[in-house]
């Protein structure tokens, strides 16, 4: 059982911020979030584009933004478990609550805090007959380890960013690479076009447009795929491969948290605005794209203030009775759980003739 | 008149961030600071110190701060009214305001946000008896314009940051600079103090510690002061000089904001923190340190959330009727008054093989 001061449900820049919030005021968080890597939307859907309205930054790449956050959270040391998605919440009788994921993973702490955006992101599967069979044998909806698949034969389907970003990786690492797509077209970054183009030119990525994958064989583990041309009277080709790989994107989903019995509106969680950003559930608090108020921006910068505000509610609850008296980081420094000391350079008093 | 959509008092980090917020929504603002420097206490105060809690800066230096959010800003070409204070605020019959200056400059606006933080900066004055006198003839508390000094004799008093780097700066400006200090010892961040102490020795500063200014005389135009010693047995030294600009600090004071009918509680003014940052009086908001309500964190990530929030409404004011739809920078670029157009580079569509 993985137990903490505060559970944090979506690793999105709400979430990491709220790990520095709650760090200033010692105490420890653990994040949860269904994807491989931390940064929800930013790192997920627009990680190479700028924003322009994060305060002092008059431009940030969405990727950039997620890095500075987990060097800013690196002192104090959150706990992480990825790829796993949240999906029960228990109030024991200590008034603390456990939250097991669809892996069974237990995680028990006196505050949860879901900062879950616009939802878990959960992968677009291709509609084909048998996929879920091999799930976990074979196939996968996102890379979460490249090395899963060093000298293996793979297959990866779509034509967006993330396939031609994987598919370019891949090509040295993987013993072979299929890159198929039902258009001739894709769609991305120039120069994610432009490399993945040369690697088919070089033969290092085998290319199968306007086409899909359609079958899929095995005994234990996937064995083949049946790759069908929209044009019939191309036909189909056979192609003996270790892994699959469709990446047809991830759409969010408000998912098992919208059981938990707390008050929902147009599909995000109602909290009290006014004070701390608190659900119906005491001691479980909604920040981020995944909380409605009125006159709620989904933003990340409201994300950042509601991190800080819903901190001081959690530091009660915590320490009851216990007054925290705030300081200014300038002032007081930033003390990390991991021994790490940063502050401000002392002024020096001296006479000077 | 100077005449201007939202009328900010404050030029602070959260005045400064407002400029953007309202820029999004295609609002002009115009800024009022009684100090003759952006940045509010961020730059009077601690320019050279760290900050570790704005979200995703690791570190900046508090002066940082304020000139990135001035880079941001700029595309919006806000107005500024430096080195006076809003005095006055006087309601229109057509609901508009005019604020009015200390030194009688107005502004006009449908749509003022108080942003002014602690309060103006008012300089400390020293208890000399006829230094009223003399004030905008040769004394002034703060330095707006160098230039003022050059080729004159000038005695700075003081013992802090300001009055050692003006000290080091007019060195090289006036004719003749003399830095009277009351103590021995300087407090100031260490190169300052090593770099005045080395012109000292250069006898490009006259220092007299363990001093303090005591009488000022003149016509029209200051002409001269007496210094005199702690140790008496040292006297008093007569000393002809143009100028005399005693820093020893700006407090900051609500000063004649507490008389416009606000609702005031613990020095800050209450808003409706559940909704726009509102005050009492319809189209009148405040917003970062100023404000105050349950749980209020006078943090500089607050004030840009409350910006944030505060121009939604203010938008609704001063369009009536009309429905603003938020579009993420990202996906929208920014498009400044200036002309310049910042956005995100458009994904291609192409074959690649
Ligand atoms: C194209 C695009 C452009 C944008 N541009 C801007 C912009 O310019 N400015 C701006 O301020 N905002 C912008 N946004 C919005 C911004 O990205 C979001 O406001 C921000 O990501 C919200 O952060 P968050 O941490 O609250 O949620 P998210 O980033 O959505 O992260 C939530 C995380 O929680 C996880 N999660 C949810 N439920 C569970 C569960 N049950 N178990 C495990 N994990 C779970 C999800 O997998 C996800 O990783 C843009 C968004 C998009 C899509
Ligand atoms: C030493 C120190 C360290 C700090 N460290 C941190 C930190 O680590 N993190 C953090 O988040 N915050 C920190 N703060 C606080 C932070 O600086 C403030 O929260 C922030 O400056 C508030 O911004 P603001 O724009 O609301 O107000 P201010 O910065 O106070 O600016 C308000 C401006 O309004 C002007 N003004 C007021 N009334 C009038 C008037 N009637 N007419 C004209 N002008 C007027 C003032 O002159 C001033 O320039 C620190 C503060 C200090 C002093």
């Amino acid at each position: 059982m993985i137990q903490t001061d505060i559970l944090i449900i979506g690793a999105g820049p709400t979430g990491l911020f709220t790990v520095f919030e709650a760090g200033l005021l010692k105490l420890k968080c653990h994040l949860i979030d269904a994807l491989p890597q931390p940064g929800g939307q930013c790192s997920e859907i627009y990680p190479k584009k700028p924003i322009y309205d994060i305060p002092a930054f008059p431009e940030i790449l969405a990727g950039d933004l997620v890095d500075n956050l987990m060097q800013q959270i690196k002192p104090f040391e959150p706990g992480f478990t990825m790829g796993e998605r949240a999906e029960t919440l228990d109030k024991q009788d200590d008034g603390s609550y456990i939250v097991t994921t669809n892996k069974g993973t237990k995680h028990q702490a006196p505050v949860v805090v879901i900062a879950g955006g616009l939802g878990s992101f959960e992968p677009r599967k291709p509609p084909i007959e048998n996929i879920l069979d091999f799930e976990d044998k074979g196939v996968a909806y996102m890379i979460k380890d490249p090395e899963v698949h060093r000298d293996k034969k793979v297959v990866i389907a779509g034509g967006g960013d993330s396939a031609l970003d994987w598919a370019i990786f891949l090509a040295d690492v993987a013993a072979e690479v299929s890159l198929v797509h039902r258009r001739n077209e894709f769609r991305g970054a120039l120069d994610s076009v432009e490399k993945a183009s040369e690697l088919a030119k070089l033969g290092k990525i085998k290319l199968f447009t306007e086409a899909e994958v359609r079958k899929l064989y095995g005994d234990e583990h996937l064995e083949a795929v049946v790759i069908k041309y929209n044009d019939s009277a191309k036909g189909e080709t056979y192609l003996e491969v270790d892994n699959f790989i469709p990446l047809f994107g991830l759409s969010p989903k408000l998912g098992p948290i919208g059981d938990w019995g707390l008050d929902i509106a147009k599909n995000a969680i109602k909290v009290n605005n006014a004070k701390d950003y608190q659900t119906n559930i005491p001691g479980v608090f909604a920040i981020g794209d995944v909380n409605t108020y009125e006159g709620k921006l989904k933003l990340i910068l409201s994300g950042f203030h509601e991190a800080a505000v819903m901190c001081q509610y959690a530091y009660q609850i915590i320490n009851p009775g216990k007054r925290y008296v705030m300081k200014y980081t300038t002032v007081g420094g930033v003390e990390g759980f991991d021994g790490t000391k940063k502050e401000a350079k002392k002024e020096v008093v001296q006479s000077i003739a």
